[in-house]
């Protein structure tokens, strides 16, 4: 059963509960007005349940998978902590062009739709480089308080 | 987007992600050999989320939604702890009718397949009434540790 081809619909219902939309906003020289607002999505699972993570590569058609080993992982190890894995898209191109259009189309549903909501629109402003205008920004830091206040108020 | 009508596979990959197969195993005097073996279904998640529970209600047919609002979650209010919701099942006719086909027929993936190999065996046995008899009684305490292994293992 594990090798089962999955539908979208289990994909989505599977990161309804599991998967995160997320924002990177911060400080970054690197970036033309020294902010960096980077959306990305992720999934984090224990390593024995990877091929679900396969299933989401090969059916949304991107995103990369690796081990999570380091930091704070690594602690817990001595408690039993199993190995993770973490499936990730941050590619602009990738989030505008397959991830969003993938999560409109099957239906993300409950309060991740919300999340959704906002995570589309910091995803639609990067992909048209609005982050390069002082005054679009703005906008979107304060969209990206937004989602990380949803993504805080989990549990 | 929180009231649209759920699909079964949406349903079964939320609760790959978020879902319990359980079952109780422990001493009752209650029960006919001084023994309770007790399957049941759960997922937790958060108030707000709450409708898709309804869902799972509607879709499988059969399960309460409970708030937990007891014990262990009261001491998480002052750390910004939501509220949360419970959906189980513990009927033995709902499973054996009810949960046990919907997983069956809509496919069940990753390593809660595993856990649901085992939780099957378990409610047949019991819809059985076979935890009335000592010698099966003793397979089925086997099968719950089995299944109460495998749900540690999680993270």
């Amino acid at each position: 059963m594990q090798n089962r081809i999955l539908t979208p619909e289990a994909i989505v219902g599977f990161f309804v509960g599991e998967g995160t939309f997320g924002v990177e906003s911060g400080k970054d020289d690197k970036y033309q007005l020294g902010w960096r607002i980077r959306p990305y999505v992720s999934v984090n699972i224990r390593k024995d349940d990877e091929s679900i993570l396969q299933e989401m590569t090969r059916i949304i058609g991107c995103g990369h998978i690796y081990e999570l080993d380091y930091g704070r992982y690594e602690r817990y190890k001595s408690r039993g902590w199993k190995p993770q894995v973490r499936w990730k898209v941050s590619n602009i191109d990738d989030l505008s062009n397959k991830v969003v259009p993938f999560f409109k189309q099957h239906g993300i549903f409950g309060m991740k739709a919300q999340a959704f909501g906002i995570f589309s629109q910091i995803v639609e402003a990067k992909y048209k480089k609005e982050d390069r205008n002082p005054k679009m920004l703005e906008h979107m830091r304060a969209l990206a308080r937004s989602l990380q206040a949803i993504n805080k108020r989990g549990i």
